[in-house]
């Protein structure tokens, strides 16, 4: 079972790495904010997401929970599987490294900004949130620094880490997936970011992430284009 | 070559980890606030630390040096090596959790605001930085929070991620002796936590973090006193 918020990205990434190795889970809906003791329980950080493995462990944050899916799932050589780590040490160095851009430095600079001025904030009981303008301009000018980067990356290699789809490409996807879900995404001046988020947005595993809606807050009609 | 800032929690959780695995190495020290572009030009996040190969690859971030060095050095089986996630998936996992907690968590909610407020802002070159109290009295709040979980940990296990040491106790405690080297950990009120930190506290590992100093800012006496 893998705890979640429809819009969470650090979320998004572990749902998108299930389905790319073909791991089948039931999923729980949580709001993090809440601090339902429940959660707290599972995982005192009160992060999301959360995978809870039957007769297992509860394995807690999108980065144990990545290694611990290239831990247990069987290589690719087998041709069912998809390797979130893939080639040598030095390559998947690289894909950490970016790994850790997209969740630490991306989160911090635009997602996790966004997503509290715009859904957390107007989630909680105390109503009348209204965006802070000032935080939403700093973010776009942010966000625009880093489409620049991932398409200085896409210029260089077909996917972010390297030769091959790795966890690189679906943690900026999810962040990417939320930062289109609230409408803020000037793909039209960034083309080689666009290109590759194209490709990965065409991939089946994307198809739950763009089927998700939240009530009151549809997203843009191109979020679930594939023709953007 | 390691490029680090000596006060820097994630830079020390490598050096310990370089330390216990028997990875001998040069250390550059870099101001990452400085911005300089040579720095950038090997990690573009700015992020400290950088573990720079001979003929290889700049590996960056702790997250990707820490998978990177357990990547090629040594299974421990030889009796020289340490192995940094040792155990089963889930062993592993629980150690990951905990990184994460470290070097996210207690990071944000205590060691960088500390470092900023005491440290980094008076190495600026704009002067006379007067530290936030307010900030101070939060961080000071957040830290005996921080200790009791560590204290609940150490209740139940020998090091903080089970039977085995492993990257979770080194980066827990390259973020205490970094705040301990500011004089505000309240030990006594944390007896368990206390004694889980002597024990560390007495590797080999731990002597060079011991020996820093920062000019301008002594460390308590403590600090490097193993009978503290």
């Amino acid at each position: 079972v893998l705890t979640h918020f429809r819009l969470c990205p650090h979320s998004r990434s572990i749902r998108l790495a299930l389905k790319e190795c073909q791991v089948d889970v039931a999923f729980v809906e949580e709001r993090p904010w809440e601090w339902q003791p429940e959660f707290l329980a599972m995982n005192p950080a009160g992060e999301l997401p959360v995978l809870s493995i039957a007769g297992g462990p509860d394995v807690a944050g999108a980065y144990a929970i990545s290694e611990y899916i290239a831990d247990v799932t069987p290589l690719p050589e087998d041709g069912q599987s998809f390797d979130l780590f893939p080639g040598t040490a030095t390559e998947r160095a690289e894909t950490r490294r970016l790994v850790d851009w997209f969740h630490g430095k991306l989160n911090r600079e635009v997602t996790h900004d966004l997503l509290t001025e715009k859904i957390y904030a107007r989630l909680q009981p105390v109503q009348g949130h209204t965006p802070n303008s000032e935080v939403l301009r700093a973010v776009q000018a942010n966000l625009r620094y880093h489409l620049s980067y991932i398409g200085h990356l896409a210029d260089q290699r077909w996917w972010l880490g390297g030769d091959r789809m790795s966890f690189a490409d679906l943690a900026a996807g999810a962040h990417l997936s939320s930062i289109d879900y609230l409408g803020d995404v000037p793909w039209q001046d960034f083309p080689s970011a666009k290109s590759w988020y194209q490709r990965l947005k065409s991939r089946p595993s994307f198809r739950p992430i763009l089927a998700d809606r939240l009530a009151g807050t549809p997203p843009p009609p191109a979020y679930d284009d594939l023709d953007f």
